[in-house]
């Protein structure tokens, strides 16, 4: 299935065309990580896996899991279930995922001997989550959209070079500021990996595609262009490139500071919770459309949702280009009648 | 002793003129956390301590390792050694420092009983901290200044709401949206044990006063001007009707995004890494001194120390009322050689 530039055959993708900020009859909103722990129905199909990786190599569990916030919350979009480290899993590097604490990659990347054994030809053995796509696609309503999506080259890296997740980054920045071409070949393997995998996951029906840029903000100004952005852009040229049809969401966590210099071929900028979106749509919007982006933390009361999504209305209402989402994702302890709420009051909210 | 506004009796303290943005023969420099576990004076100082809260009440060990960057480094201020949590320690709060992790409060403030049971009176508990800073200004050059400091009312109320250090602010944030009044009251009952430990710090010799908010860019921006920079502000304004001729400088991590609405009777903004000078300058030093913001690591190696000195320079060279210092604070394993060279070569730099 091909959908034409911002305009679905034979149905309306109001995800789509907000993307390419085209008139929808409300705002469009999914939830970043809306396939999480604070479902039943997503704890339950986890059971059914051994283990997280199990879970995520499994297809028929991540479609299952994938389409579990489109039937309960109403959201109009679908995020394919996956995890932003099996681009390294499958590159060969060992990942360990622990209940209740991050990832661990126990034998990090440090020399350049590290970097060859990388496998660039990892795109490949991701067929998993290829094939977990074609099958939420079958099962999807006509009228949702169907998001691909990958960890940015830099957020990735750091994960790789850390050893997990981390406080102060001091060994990636070390290499960042002492031997920085080693850094760049890094992040060179990793955005070709990307571009493929984001092309293949298109190919497999995912009809816009979002890069996740999470540790971004964690680098002063020339070295968030130097090593951050100019490899999502460059993914992004990619793609535009082969699929002009796709929509390209990056979302930049603690890209605040810096958004007068973004740029680059994408369609939508994702904002994060401390980017108040009157300074986005100030800076960015006459370029690109926007998504976001509430604080997560109002999920835990209606009436702090209601003056959240109030606010973004006060905001982005009545343009056309605007995505609903929160600036971060789910959290375990969120209530999903909460989450119900927030996707009908958004939808009821933004109608026109 | 009492320093006059911005001209210190009968000798040269660079660092307050900086303050004031009058004229000085170079920009001043001190580093965030430069009494620390990088230099092996400070290790041994340590390890006469029974353990870092005995290491904080212990008035001349305080004030050793206070006084040894200005030794070693050549500082242009000491800043007292101490650490935030002695408000919440002696507002009676149970606080436990274990080596290689965060602290852990595991008695956390919940309700309003909790808050009553707060003692008011803290300050009056941190005599040592008093003590120490005295014993620092009698054996400290006339030409360097002392710098009091605490933590922010919002950064003190995360830890002793959460227990302890926190990734998501979970519990502090629901109570933000879900029971801002409970959350008003610690922070407000903070405010005033804050303005007197200042105060009191100010009364026993510091020549100006830094209030660290750590956490403030955790929050929205909403948030951060309700429950963060507001009881800033209330303090400085406490502080400035009793001591105008002490500067007040105030660090917000994450405020980079909320520069334009930054407000208050404070001196100096001290600039996180992530917040571009040159923005920052743009925004706030036609009211402000500017403070920062060199990213850490790049003390990890000398020609990207150079390359961060000389860029703060482009921006900041020849204009009264720049102190030089890390967009945050020193690491454990930071070189000293490389701190002596960095503020050998800022004084070099901006000389004039």
């Amino acid at each position: 299935m091909r959908i034409e530039r911002g305009c679905a055959k034979g149905f309306a993708l109001i995800f789509i065309d907000a993307c390419f900020k085209k008139p929808t009859p409300t705002a469009p909103v999914w939830l970043m990580r809306q396939a999480g722990r604070y479902l039943a129905e997503y704890r339950l199909t986890r059971a059914k896996a051994k283990n997280f990786i199990d879970f995520c190599r499994r297809s028929d569990l991540a479609a299952e899991a994938t389409l579990q916030p489109i039937d309960i919350l109403g959201v109009d979009a679908a995020i394919i279930f996956s995890d932003i480290l099996v681009v390294p899993l499958e590159m060969g590097m060992k990942v360990e995922f622990a209940e209740g604490r991050g990832p661990v990659l126990p034998d990090p990347i440090r020399t350049r001997a590290d970097i060859n054994r990388l496998l660039s030809v990892a795109a490949d053995t991701l067929e998993y989550v290829y094939d977990a796509l074609k099958i939420v696609r079958r099962n999807l309503a006509a009228d949702k959209a169907l998001i691909g999506f990958a960890g940015s080259p830099w957020t990735l890296a750091t994960y790789m070079i850390e050893g997990g997740g981390s406080k102060n980054y001091a060994i990636v920045k070390k290499m960042a500021y002492s031997d920085p071409a080693l850094l760049h070949m890094i992040l060179q393997k990793l955005s070709d990996v990307i571009g493929d995998y984001l092309l293949r996951q298109i190919d497999a029906g995912a009809n816009a595609v979002q890069i996740f840029d999470s540790w971004g903000g964690a680098l002063e100004k020339s070295a968030f262009f130097e090593f951050g952005w100019s490899y999502m852009k460059q993914i992004v040229s990619r793609i535009k490139m082969e699929r002009a049809d796709i929509p390209v969401i990056l979302f930049g966590k603690g890209a605040g500071g810096y958004l007068e210099e973004i740029d680059g071929d994408f369609d939508v900028f994702s904002a994060d919770w401390n980017t108040p979106l009157e300074r986005a749509k100030k800076v960015l919007f006459d370029r690109y459309a926007l998504q976001g982006n509430m604080e997560p933390a109002r999920m835990y009361d209606k009436a702090a949702i209601e003056i959240g999504v109030r606010e973004a209305a006060r905001v982005m209402g009545g343009e056309n280009g605007y995505i609903f989402n929160l600036g971060h994702g789910m959290q375990p302890d969120f209530n999903r009648g909460n989450a119900k709420f927030l996707v009908d009051f958004v939808h009821q909210i933004f109608a026109r």
